[in-house]
Parts: C-alpha cells; structure tokens; sequence
C-alpha cells in the first residue's frame, strides 16, 4: 500500500464535467489499495476573474488581503471535488493550506514553504480518507493566510509528496509530459519519457512551461519521482523526472526557447572588486530579475558586463542604471531589445565543445545570428533575434532528433 | 473612546460601487475615534451561485464539504473591503471565521456559536486597526469550517458586539429600521424608532424579516442595543433595540405577517399524558418545525389539537401522521391549506383583552374570519385565509395607528 500524491491545474478542473474525469484519475489509484493525496489549482479563470474584480477597486492591493481574496479560488474547488467524491460513496475531506497547515514565511503573494505537519493527513489516510487540498495557499506561523507565486499548486504537490515520503508525484495538466522541445514550434517533436532533475530544471528555467523550478528543485532534494501526465488521456505515461543515474548516454534532452528577453551592456566599468557586485545589488533591491550574465574583460582598466533582464522591466532598469552610472563607474549603458534565448540541455553533455558546435552549425545554416552564449554543465543558451527564435529551435531540433 | 460594531448584508456590498458607501459609514465611526468591528455578508447572489453549482455535482452535497464551498463567499468580501479602506489611507485588516475564532459546535450548515476568542481583535483595535470579520461562519473545536443558518451573519454581528462588550451594534440593510407592519402591504405604515428586544422576538419569529431571531436574543441576553439601520440613507437613525423599560406606555409595536402557513387538526386523540407529546417527538425527529399550537378538549375521554406548520412540509407531515395514527390514538387527521398568520406585537399589552377586541373588531369589520386564535405575554396571533391576510394587515393598521 502507497502513497500516491497528484495534482490537477487549472484546466483540469475548469467544469463540472472535468472535475468526473479527475475523479476518475483519483479512484483509479485510490482502489489499487494506495492512500491519495490530490492538490488541485483553482478552477479554470477563477483566479483572473477574482484579480480583475480586486483591480476595480485598486491596481495597489494590500498584499495580505490580496492573499485572503485568492485563496478562496482553491478552497472552492477542493470542496466542490470532495463533494463529488462523497457522492460518489468514496470517503473524501478536504483541507485548506492552513488545516493541512503549510507553513509558510510571510512573503504575501509570493510566500515559501517553511514546513508541513503532515500529522492531519496521515491520520486521515488511517481513517481511509481520500484527502483533498488546497494549493499554491499557506499560513503563517501568525495564522495569516498566504498564496505562492506562479506554479504554486506544483510547488504544493511535490513538497507534499516529499512530507509524506510518497512515492511518487503526478502532475495532471494539458499534454502528455515534457517534449524535445514546443510542439507549437518544431514538427516531429519527441516526448521524453524519463529526464533528470538537473535538466528538468534547466528545460523550465530557460522557458519551458510544463514544471516550475521550485516544484522540481523539491523533487530533487527529497527524491520524489514526478511523472507529467496528460489529464484527458486514459493512459497517459508521461514522462519521468527521477533521479539522473544511468540516463547519461543521451546527447540532449530538450530545446528551450524564453522570449522577450532585453540584453543589457554596461560599458567602461572600473576593473575593480566590488563593481559588477554593486549593479546586481541595486537591480535586486528594485526586485528586477537578472538572468543569463557574461562578463568580459577589455582593456586593463575597464571591463563591459552583459546580462538579460525580461523586457517588461527595460524602462525600469535603464532608469535605474543611468541615475547611478556616476556611482556604478559605468561610462555608457546600451540595450538590445526583443531577443530570444534559445537553449540545449542535457546532463549527457561530456563533450560539450562537440554538441555546441553542433548547435552553432545548425544556426549558421540557417543564416541566424547569435548576440550572446553562455554554457553551464549540462546547459548552453544562445540569445538570437526574437523574429528568428522559432527558425532557431526547428533548426536545432531538426540537427539533434 | 467606544466600540461599534457594524454590519453590512449581502446587498449593502454587492458591488465595488456599494462598497464605497460602506468604507463611508465605517470611516465615520472611525474618525469620531471609536473602534470599530465590521462584519459582512457574501457579496449579492454570490452564495446562491456557488450553491447552483454545487447542485451541478449532487443535490446532496456531504454536509461538511458544503461549509468549506459556500464560506469562500465572505471571506472574498472581507478581504475586498479591507483592500479599499487600506487603499483610502486606514489600517483595515481582515478575519475570517477561523481567524477570530469564532467557536461553533460541528452542526455543518446550521451551527451554534459556542465562544468567541476576542483577544485577536482587542489586540488589533489596540494596533490602531479596522477589523474586518466574515459574517455567517465559525471552526470546531477540530478545525473544521462551519458555516450559520439563515440571519447568519446578524448573529455573528450581534455576538461579536457581545464579546467585545460593544456600546451597540447597528446592523445596516435596504430599510431604514423596522416598521409597524410590512410598507408593500399597508399605507400609512409607522417606522418604530424604538422597541424591545422582546417584542423584536416575537416581530422576527412571526415573519418580520427585519432581523432573525438568534441576533436579538443574544442581543437581550448581553444587553447590547442594535441598531437597524439603511445602507444608502446619510444619516438614517433606524429603530433601536434595546431593554423594554420605559416603553411600557405604548399600546402595540408593530404586525407581522407570515404566509403559507397550513393548519393540522389531529382529532380524538386519547386524553391520556404523553399524547400531545407523541406527535411533536414524532415530528420533530423529521425535522418538521411546528409553530402555533391550539389544544382544545372535547369531551371527557377524547381531545384535539391544532398546530401549524409551513404548507412546503405538508405532503410529509401528513404522511408520518396518517402512518403513525394508531400509535398516536388519532381518529383523523386534518388540513387547511394555504392560510397566513396575523400578529399584533406589544409589551404594553397590559389590557390584553381590550386590544385583542380592538384587532378582532377590525377583522369583524373588514368581513374576514379568523381559522385560529393564539396569544402569549406579549402578542396575538389570528391565522386568516392567505389570500385575506393583506386586508386583515391593513385593517388592524388603520385601527391601531
């Protein structure tokens, strides 16, 4: 007898109808003999229509409150899917974030998982519930509720999972796993049926929109297998993440694409410690997000740092960066706009220099220019011109599968 | 410094419009440097939408699942108010059932309110906050979300006014206090500008639907005046509620009506102890509430007796009473349908006698035939055919004011 924890998104549980197929997923597991915990999302556009009503009143919510008008949205679908299963003679409950309770910090809107008690459930799996709850929500330890940020029903999944030492994570959504890379963008892309936590996690940093980071990164330190499921699919095996061991013969596991993306150059900074430091600090406290950074050293004195920021925070930062380009040493501040960042993974990357220059010939052959690279162990991202970038993944795509 | 408790019903906040007007009635009791507790309703039809898709599932929904659903409604109004007054410049915080807490025993649906923490709240009012608190809900013991009957949140207003030893606790709706008798019935109608709780009672139970019943008796037990007032009136000085003394000199308060009432006549039944007895035990079992209750005594060895219930519960009371008849020594059971109960209501009805034969003269006179008398301390009751019910209003109005 398991433990099994699954998890449906928004989609999944948009109508009546769906919430029976969902039904169907839990009793499928529930009658193998396994205890089930089923976190789910708020129902279809619940969460937008809840936002726009609070923009009617301001465009500046207090975050605190803001938390308690969101949450309602899961806490309406955890009820009306323990009605159903009720109805259906299965013992089913449900549980908000704060009876489970999911201990979180008090970053509203965006809180962190601090711990769960998992007391309330085991005893409930004693007594042969089913056990519904609430994600993407929390409590402070001041008994104040809070909501994640974006993927925060996945996040709530897996850090379940891990609670419960389940055996496994199913994360129910719209297609049937992770693939090579968008369906959408490259013809004869390949589902991937089993992928590294490491490389789960750079597919979704650089773009990919299946897992979020922080649910795989939970997977990871707790070893919890996540399987991607596809929620209208009657057998859907998905694909894996687990564990990288023994998945090392492969040459790459996917392409990434992530658009609108601004390349940021701060030219003529003083070769000295302490100055690429001061930009970044300053960048963070105006919770702007840097992503892909390379420096490169000129001349003796001075030094260019590029870096990539999303280009809804361009004003923000060019304004930012030129109040204190006296201060910062910087002697002129350039911007690319609308580039794309395209990129390979694979842990099965040994000879990196092989598979880069692989990817470099498909881009030349297909006459694309690259303004930037950077490679990590198992990564290596490119950033091309936006109008290029879907010409760049088909052409990758098309060199590797 | 004092401390006023307000409540806003489910029209009073229906829209971000309406909201406003309830950030004005909140703020100006505010800034005269009172605290002040507020307690709302789900906004409009939004209880009665959840509960339309609820049906979509089952039209038995597991009791306490249902709770968890249709208790997202306040806590979405809460925290949208909370929103707009902090977005005014005011510390406004919300609470929810559980964050009070307010403790209720596990009657999913119908629960009683066992106690009310009132530390959080003080402490709040200390911090210089506008406490913002979900009408209608409470948590076990267990933790479990229960939600009140009917007037939910009138008696979550009146009990919170109570725990915090409030100086009153006006309860804002769409007429400006209670009046002698229903306006859409009788021209002329007076508004009370002040009556007892006791009165209240009697009002309220016998089909005012001003306020609910719970709310005023616990208004009498703590002694805590409430106010009804109008929502979208400037200065609306309302009815008060308060203890009786010094109203002893009014003839009667005000006259209720209730509709679709039907009268059971159970015929020779034994005159033996327990009879009467019998019945209720039977019909309270399955839920059916009895009102009114007439025991005539025919001759020595038999008895009759009359009660009415609501016309929705005739099929099954007729049902449990003709299966039942030879346990309960009946020799017939009868029925008159679709009737209306007319009440007058006064705690200065010291000359009962004089005022029943003044309401009894008006009935005389408009021509229509009284089914059944029943009076108490402080009211009479006459049950008239529904479709004469608003004439026999307006005749006793006339009479009396």
């Amino acid at each position: 007898m398991g433990i099994i924890v699954q998890k449906f998104g928004g989609s999944s549980v948009a109508t009546t109808e769906k919430l029976k197929i969902v039904c169907n997923h839990i009793t499928k597991e529930f009658k193998k003999g396994n205890n089930v915990a089923v976190i789910v999302s708020a129902q279809g556009k619940t969460t937008d229509k809840l936002i726009s009503e609070e923009k009617e009143i301001t465009s500046s919510p207090n975050s605190r409150e803001h938390d308690v008008l969101v949450s309602t949205g899961e806490q309406i679908t955890i009820s009306k899917l323990a009605i159903m299963l009720n109805d259906l003679g299965y013992k089913a409950i449900s549980l908000t974030g704060w009876q489970v309770p999911i201990i979180t910090d008090s970053n509203f809107g965006n809180a962190k998982i601090k711990s769960i008690k998992n007391e309330t459930i085991l005893n409930l799996f004693k007594e042969g519930y089913i056990v519904i709850i609430a994600g993407f929500q929390g409590i402070t330890e001041n008994g104040e509720i809070t909501t994640f940020g974006r993927g925060g029903s996945d996040t709530t999944a897996v850090a379940i999972a891990a609670s419960l030492k389940a055996d496994k994570c199913d994360i129910y959504t719209d297609v049937d796993g992770v693939f090579t890379t968008d369906p959408r963008i490259a013809e004869n892309v390949k589902k991937i049926d089993l992928i590294s936590y490491d490389e789960m996690l750079e597919l979704s940093s650089l773009g990919a929109k299946v897992l979020h980071n922080r649910c795989v990164e939970i997977g990871k330190k707790f070893d919890i297998p996540i399987v991607v499921k596809e929620t209208g699919k009657e057998n859907s095996t998905g694909t894996i993440v687990k564990n990288s061991k023994s998945l090392e013969n492969m040459e790459i596991s996917g392409i990434a694409k992530d658009d609108n993306i601004t390349r940021i150059t701060v030219m003529g900074l003083e070769n000295k410690i302490g100055k690429t430091y001061n930009i970044f600090k300053l960048l963070s406290e105006h919770k702007i997000n840097v992503d892909t950074i390379v420096q490169s050293f000129g001349e003796s004195i001075n030094k260019n740092l590029s870096f990539t920021i999303k280009t809804a925070d361009l004003t923000e930062t060019l304004r930012i960066l030129e109040e204190n380009k006296d201060s910062l040493t910087a002697k002129e501040i350039l911007h690319f706009d609308n580039l794309s960042k395209v990129s390979i993974v694979g842990i099965g990357m040994t000879n990196r220099t092989g598979i880069a220059s692989k990817m470099f010939e498909a881009l030349y052959e297909s006459n694309i220019n690259m303004h930037l690279i950077s490679t990590s162990e198992i990564k290596i991202t490119v950033l091309v011109n936006q109008d290029e970038a879907d010409k760049a993944v088909k052409a990758i795509h098309n060199k590797f599968f």
